[in-house]
């Protein structure tokens, strides 16, 4: 349905009757968006931060705007069918004007809300009745202290626009509350989310999607292996898992999506707590995210239909397609900015080595700990899968081997 | 490496340091290389023949340009590490100036020139030793006849320029050679090719990559479903194939890469004429396709490397990715022009009756027995999927499901 706008100037048009996507932000997760898109004939404008970013690299309609840009918003939203987005950061404001102005907004703004702010989702969770850490809002060290009652550690989050462990302090005892004290100093009397850390055996994570017509499908869980905060490593599914445990993680991120009205794919990371009992379901919620996620990466190479051409096709209220894993095994391992400045070269290494890697890169320049791509390998045997995912992960980082075992 | 071009205006750069692969011609074998291109973070150049090319819609540079225009090539050229192509029809002159100039051409024009002209490709396999049909080049209905030598029918062919049944006359007979003297007048003294109609069981495929550093991997031997000359039907690998036979096409495919000095993919289409015997191999070469080809689309869904990112792979001279099937079976089903004019209507179809059917368009308008696009269902029920791969086919063709098995 595009026309003439001077977004697009000098653009090719997607072809006439063509579904267009528009998407906010010009990352990774928009740029995978590309392959699915063209296979299936879709069009996609994405509103981008730089020409250099990851999608506007691979999309003919990237147009230049802000997130935070109503008119930019406004403008994407006349070329195309439905809006969605690349991450969470479109101001609640902006997306209530667009949404009283009739855009096709996906996830709708009142879903979206849970995936940007910690606290909505937390209550959401608690009056739904699942498993959540303790957690209270807190606007000061003694709502902190007092909120811990002794029981430290205690994670202290900003709400809003954290990610990848930045907004998250953990505060170990009382010593730790004059670090705490400088967070609510810079909040300026905004509530901050304090929760009870969790004594967790590893993370969990199921990506689901649903339709404006109410579909829902969701993949296997998942282990993301974490380090620091960020996840460096997927194994799909999860290994080792107790079975009752994964299909409630499963069932229950499937029965959120229709409870919240999420259109798209959501992303639902759990803490594992231990073996289910009829006290303790053996897991909680840790955090939502509302787009294709990190922890879905693996379905490009490991799954009939990934989650972005899930999301895509969900977004366009499309049926959506089979989530079944396409081998025993996949592991997907991030690859961040390291010793290795050329990636293709690096790329080379990892294919003469291993001819089964997949490979896929962002178009990011290289910087120190900057997620630049990663790489999925599948089959029958876990271990076998580890070693050579963390080899190229080693290769594309440019680090020694050993070292990333 | 592209910098400033005016073929490149208002077009986004490919990141510095990305290799750039140049494609001469914009359609749906061009298109499709826009998904692994993407995820390998490798940069592409369309030389299109229109803005609504089939790739001029999914590349952000696709400067329009023809095929047959040196300077428009040139062009490409600079702006590119590598050029290859979409088609074979570019002409042997201008690529000759493009090799003299230093361009890197892939395949180089003497091997591609054995896709481009039927006789240089039936000498350079006869004089390979591989089976062919018999053959001849004829200038008259007197040398033809004297050619058939009583045995008929003879398949007369317009050496260069034909696809998908055009440029190919099948003569009965004597009563059919006025129908012929038609086509020699329009040679105006050029030879025509000349072959024994070879009595076949059925059409079979194998897909071969090659790098300009000698690596070579092949596809299982895969069986094409014709009717009325145009493939409708793949499935990989051929079914009850004599496995002496299969093993003997897809070595000698290899071999012939080799021979040919082939870069990037090829496909070899042949004909099964029986089991295999001392005197006879049990098939005849039909014809040569250096570049993705129909008969290797369902390695998008059913192989570890799909054609696309291999050809990309094997023209920059990278490492070549792995081959094997990803399922037992794979039935991949062309899309023509039917009564089906929205498309993505009947996508929607397919995906609401089979959430596993993978769904590929190519971005063209509806016109009648125009490919537009193919189906790919994998799994282990080769009746089954070849059912449900011709369900899809009718929903997206427009005809009744029960017409088309």
């Amino acid at each position: 349905m595009t026309d003439a706008s001077p977004l697009l100037v000098n653009r090719p048009q997607v072809p006439t009757g063509a579904p267009v996507v528009g998407i906010v932000g010009g990352g990774q997760l928009a740029r995978m968006c590309a392959g699915p898109a063209t296979e299936l004939g879709l069009g996609v404008v994405v509103l981008a931060e730089s020409t250099d970013a990851a999608a506007a690299q691979v999309f003919p309609q990237a147009p230049l705007g802000r997130a935070d840009d109503l008119e930019a918003l406004r403008e994407l939203a006349r070329v195309c069918d439905v809006v969605t987005f690349d991450h969470e950061h479109v101001p609640a404001d902006v997306l209530a004007v667009l949404q009283d102005e009739g855009v096709a907004l996906h996830p709708a703004p009142d879903a979206l809300l849970h995936a940007q702010d910690k606290v909505v989702m937390r209550r959401a969770l608690s009056e739904a009745g699942l498993p959540v850490p303790r957690w209270a809002e807190v606007t000061s060290t003694a709502a902190l202290e007092e909120f811990a009652a002794g029981e430290w550690p205690v994670v202290l989050k900003t709400p809003r626009g954290g990610y990848d462990g930045k907004g998250v302090m953990l505060v170990d005892g009382p010593a730790d509350l004059e670090r705490a004290a400088a967070w609510f100093d810079r909040a300026e009397g905004a509530a901050l989310l304090a929760e009870q850390a969790v004594a967790f055996r590893r993370e969990l994570a199921v990506m689901v999607a649903r339709t404006p017509s109410g579909e829902v499908r969701s993949w296997p869980v998942v282990h993301t292996v974490q380090e620091q905060g960020i996840c460096t490593r997927v194994e799909a599914p999860a290994s080792e898992v107790d079975r009752a445990l994964a299909d409630d993680v499963r069932r229950t991120a499937e029965q959120l999506a229709e409870q919240l009205g999420v259109t798209g794919v959501m992303a639902v990371e759990v803490f594992e707590t231990g073996a289910p009992t009829e006290e303790d379901r053996g897991w909680v919620v840790n955090e939502l995210a509302m787009r294709p996620h990190n922890s879905g990466h693996w379905t490009q190479d490991g799954s009939t239909t990934d989650q972005f051409e899930q999301h895509l096709r969900a977004v366009l209220d499309m049926p959506l397609g089979e989530t079944a894993p396409r081998s025993t095994w996949t592991v997907m391992a991030n690859v961040l900015g390291g010793a290795a400045e050329d990636l293709h070269a690096a790329s080379r290494r990892v294919m003469a080595g291993d001819a089964a890697a997949r490979i896929h890169l962002y178009g990011k320049e290289v910087r120190p700990g900057r997620k630049v791509g990663h790489v999925t390998v599948c089959g029958d045997d876990l271990d076998d899968l580890r070693r050579r995912a963390e080899t190229a992960r080693a290769l594309l980082e440019g680090t020694d081997e050993g070292e990333t075992a």
